[in-house]
């Protein structure tokens, strides 16, 4: 085993999985007082939104590995994540050194103390940053944009709920030493992630797509961002017909599909299954050919699942 | 539910539990940005030394408590301990709103994000300390003793090998801002919880213990601070038939019981059950009238208990 450490985000790695990750590492390895030998590592490919960042900062997504022992390695820092099914495949027989996350703390435990920070900010580039100012480093241009980056794409431009009341002033900090404007350069970034023409009915249920038991049902929750909702909607028969399909497959209940819009912060929500009282009572709106507007909705999290969950459980 | 948050250590508190806590809900409600309404409470009654750092800085124990729910609060935040039995007995029904220390994280997780800070220093205070310096907000005279006190207790003046390069600066700091000589008030202080003459055999070996599973046999070590181990040695009839009595009564194999002699930093080991061979393998001693000594060991997280699990997996 080589004393090498490595760095990562969680698995599917959107940008601020990605941002984190990198930036942590540099600081890692630059810090005033002792420095540590890390490498940064992705635990899959960039998704189009996160290699258009890296292309606008000219850097190359790190290298994708699956185990840290097959790296030689024994020894890890997760940002952006700390639940170990999220994590590197032998996460349980390696040592976790430290943690950067901005997520609830759940199916985590270490044999030893470790470095762990956790805030409920809108993005772990936000908490990477402020660590880059406690440690007196200064922050290459490029991976201020990689963390501005990751802070934009989880709170699609600082308008989820989730931004916290830092993150404003964090976002401006970093659009400047990034050289970039916030505005201009989050809304291209955002539309790069929402390509959606080229993708297949059944690549856009599965973009970003979790599983929740709701009293006793089993709900899948899966969103997209666009910038153009009714050029989605065009092609709701075909993607009805992947949620049936997926749902007989998976022997899922019901499906709640959120297709936001990002430029102008709203949902349209695609609903089918057994339940959909339930899912008309948690939004108060009515469903018509299985979809229904919900104005101000953008964050999963915050807005659908906690409404979800009391309706389920009426 | 008041929107009180309580703050509190774990239970069967001791000096860094107290200490952190009471520095920490303090610290909560001064901060410059987002002043909370925290309440500072204990989870048992202080033993001797807790009481001694109380007394000594002109301070009273925060009250006890049992439940969050019965105070009418539903949120807490944690110092000095995460592991969900170690902490308020409704832990499970409450929002965590932070965590503060230094141990490893385990039987633990929350619902949503958190604040949440574990470094792995020589005490929890360590961390409370820093945040003050972080937060620009004073540390009153007497909570930078109860800190200093907290660290002092788990690292034994410094001595423990548990002890973080960064905290003879911690310790030096809040001795000067506490008014006290670290050296003459930390000795005082861990005098004061050596007063072992007037407990009984049965209360010494129960201060401080704790079961661990080695190799499947049930193996308990226990531990108590002393000035004087002759003083300790001439009760060891008594020591041994308690020992004995209690390993029956709890099915334990082993009982591995250590002596620290606080002033010189060592320790005598007294070992009963079915496996001496693998103690004295794990020391490289030889027990003689079922004790010897162990040179430098004063801390059974790094100076024991590994050894033990080493050797009992041979």
């Amino acid at each position: 085993m080589s004393d090498k450490i490595l760095v990562f985000g969680h698995q599917k790695p959107d940008t601020d999985a990605i941002g984190s990750s990198m930036s942590f590492s540099y600081l890692s390895n630059h810090r005033k007082h002792v420095k540590l030998n890390t490498e940064v590592v992705a635990l899959g490919p960039a998704n189009e939104e996160t290699q258009f960042a890296l292309d606008t900062f000219g850097l190359e997504l790190p290298r994708i590995v699956k185990s840290a022992k097959e790296e030689g390695v024994d020894t890890v820092i997760l940002t952006d994540h700390n639940e170990f099914q999220q994590s590197i495949s032998d996460i349980e027989d390696v040592t976790i050194m430290g943690v950067v996350d901005h997520h609830r703390v759940a199916n985590f435990q270490t044999a030893m103390p470790l470095f762990m920070t956790v805030e409920p900010v809108g993005s772990a580039s936000s908490i990477v940053y402020r660590k880059f100012l406690e440690e007196g480093v200064e922050i290459p241009k490029a991976l201020a944009g990689m963390m501005l980056s990751g802070l934009i794409s989880d709170t699609l431009l600082l308008k989820s709920p989730t931004t916290h009341p830092t993150d404003f002033h964090v976002a401006e900090e970093l659009a400047k030493i990034a050289g970039v404007n916030l505005e201009e350069y989050g809304l291209a970034m955002l539309k790069a992630g929402t390509n959606l023409a080229s993708k297949t009915a059944e690549e856009l249920i599965d973009i970003d797509a979790k599983t929740f038991e709701l009293n006793g049902k089993k709900v899948r929750v899966a969103q997209v961002n666009t910038v153009d909702i009714p050029e989605v909607l065009a092609r709701l028969d075909e993607i009805k017909a992947a949620v049936n399909a997926y749902m007989t497959a998976g022997g899922f209940d019901d499906f709640v599909f959120m297709i936001t819009d990002i430029v102008n912060s709203n949902s349209e929500i695609l609903a089918l299954g057994y339940d959909m009282d339930k899912v008309e009572a948690a939004f108060n709106f009515k469903l018509e050919n299985d979809h229904a507007f919900l104005a101000g909705a953008v964050s999963r999290k915050k807005q659908v699942v906690p409404q979800l969950t009391e309706s389920f459980n009426v």
